[in-house]
C-alpha cells in the first residue's frame, strides 16, 4: 500500500465506457499530472495527447501499441505509449492502474 | 470541478463487486478521511462501521437507509448512514460519490 503526500486533486471522476473504466486525476508535489483509475473487462481503444507511462497495480490484460503484436501483461507491469497514438487494450481482468503523463 | 488541495491518498484502489464499485482513499488537510467512488448500476448492501456522508456527484440511485422505505434519489444529493449499521442501494446510472467518515 503506497501512501502519497501532499497532492492536489480533481474531486470528480473521468468516466468512460459506461464506467467501465473510470479515474481521477491528481497532481504530485513535484507537478507530475497523474491519472488513478480502474477498468474492467472489456475491449478499449484509447487516445493519447502527451506520452504515458502506464503501472499496472492488480489485473491482467492483452495489449497492442502502435507498430506492435498484441501481448499479454500482467501485474505488476509497466509500459510506455507514445504521444499521439493510440493503443489498444483487452483488459482480462480488474485492472488497477496509475497513469503518469510525460509532458514534452 | 472541485480541485482538492494537499491531501494524502492511497495509491491503490479499493474494488468490490467485481470492480463494479470502486474508490480510493483520501485524507484532507484537517483530517477528514473520505473515499471517493464509482458505483456502476447494480444491486449492493453496504455495511458502515463509523457514519458516513454520501455525497452523490453523479448518477442516480435507489437507497433504503436502516428503518426506512425505498427512496430515489438524483445528483445532486447527500445522504447519511448511521455507524454500525447497513443499507441497500440500487444503482440506476453510474454513480460518482464521494463518501466522508465521520468519527464517533
Amino acid at each position: 500500500m503506497t501512501k502519497l503526500e501532499n497532492i492536489s486533486m480533481i474531486k470528480e471522476a473521468n468516466i468512460y465506457f459506461d464506467g467501465k473504466v473510470t479515474s481521477r486525476a491528481i497532481t504530485l508535489a513535484d507537478g507530475t499530472r497523474q491519472t488513478l483509475g480502474v477498468m474492467l473487462p472489456g475491449d478499449y481503444t484509447f487516445n493519447t495527447q502527451d506520452a504515458e507511462i502506464m503501472e499496472m497495480m492488480s489485473g491482467e490484460l492483452e495489449i497492442r501499441l502502435p507498430g506492435e503484436e498484441w501481448k499479454t501483461l500482467h501485474t505488476p507491469e509497466t509500459f510506455n505509449v507514445p504521444a499521439n497514438s493510440s493503443f489498444d487494450l483487452k483488459i482480462k481482468t480488474v485492472t488497477d492502474y496509475c497513469c503518469t503523463y510525460v509532458e514534452a
